[in-house]
């Protein structure tokens, strides 16, 4: 059984439940707020980011490449055609690199800053930094992911999934970080048909459904969110 | 053969080259300046970063995680007791861990800075960003270093190297990008003195050689630099 530390709305996060329920793995769930810095948290993270995975009373797998790696060594093999990590390792490489590019890149330049400023501020006291978005931030997010989405719809235009023929954990990362722009109402789908393709057929998969149903209370979810026809 | 994309100052760099001469494995080194924007580079590696790695013509491998990977993938099994990848899948995680440690956290709060004030800057035309180096960013960075430091130190002594009993990974992220700080004489080292022999102990390996002899003619390294009893 995995323990597993993450919010709602952290796009790391996502990525490793997509992961579970893609392989099957039952998880507790457990809400941390990583602004906090809550003491036990930080011995078993020290960099104080999420998600954090524990097997049973194990040592702490920390981080979504790692724990993509973890999830993938100890239950991949078992998954047959449906293992989302390729064989060779050259597709490795794509697969692993498009991870890092949606969860670090994509993360740094436009998800980190719609969640911090759009849900994150709202959930956080004043004093470590919560509060109105600032404008300025939102601004630079809704430009960069013009570009990010485009590099998404050229991915989507010239293979069947972001990194090959098939679906992997290129796709969840992908997926990850958009969904939580998408709650925001900050994708401009309009702008490019085969990133909306792409993701209408990501979203329509099961192991979606608990990320759709994700709500904030402040902030409630664009029209389209869960809307498997947007 | 490898064909690898370094800069002699990126810390990324520095761990691929150090993994390349643990493994035996024979590369063709070429600099890259990332500033340059050269549009091939670009075309290998969309996210503009060091180093990338190309065997035989085939895809690029972007990226020292990735490479990392690519490279135990292909060439690890081959080493027995020195592969520098545990086997268990928990102690996989502990390594991968403190890599992205190193390589990201690290360099996003300490090297990355240090480098781009003090080398890149003094490289790069003023029209891109170079000029003297911006002394509020060096303050940043010598006070993160003092912490990480101490982190290294606390590994090192409760460990016989930083992620466990064999030498990993995670020793080579974290010498590679140490030896940076170093060159620039910005290591306290007199902070920590487990954090110190144990860096002696990697210093003095063979893989260390090329890296200690590096210069940069505007730029001499500390006078401890290439001192293996600093």
């Amino acid at each position: 059984m995995l323990k597993i530390f993450h919010h709602p709305f952290s796009a790391s996060s996502r990525f490793v439940r997509l992961m579970c329920a893609e392989y099957g793995v039952q998880a507790e769930y457990v809400v941390e707020r990583p602004w906090d810095r809550r003491r036990e948290f930080l011995i078993m993270n020290p960099a104080g980011t999420l998600p954090v995975v524990v097997e049973n009373d194990g040592p702490p797998i920390c981080g979504p490449m790692v724990a993509m790696e973890y999830i993938d060594e100890t239950r991949g093999y078992a998954m047959g055609d449906r293992r989302l990590m390729p064989n060779h390792a050259e597709t490795r490489a794509e697969v692993r690199r498009l991870v890092e590019w949606f969860l670090l890149k994509f993360e740094a330049e436009v998800t980190g800053y719609l969640v911090q400023e759009k849900i994150y501020k709202l959930e956080m006291p004043r004093g470590l930094g919560g509060g109105e978005p600032d404008s300025t931030v939102l601004r630079a997010a809704r430009s960069n992911i013009r570009h990010h989405l485009k590099y998404v719809g050229y991915l989507a235009a010239t293979r069947d999934w972001l990194a090959g023929p098939r679906m992997t954990f290129a796709d969840l990362a992908a997926a990850a970080t958009l969904s939580c722009a998408d709650y925001l109402g900050e994708v401009p789908w309009d702008d490019d048909d085969h990133a909306r393709h792409w993701y209408a057929r990501i979203k329509s998969r099961p192991s979606f459904r608990p990320l759709l149903a994700d709500r904030i209370l402040a902030m409630p979810p664009s029209s389209t969110y869960a809307d498997l026809d947007f």
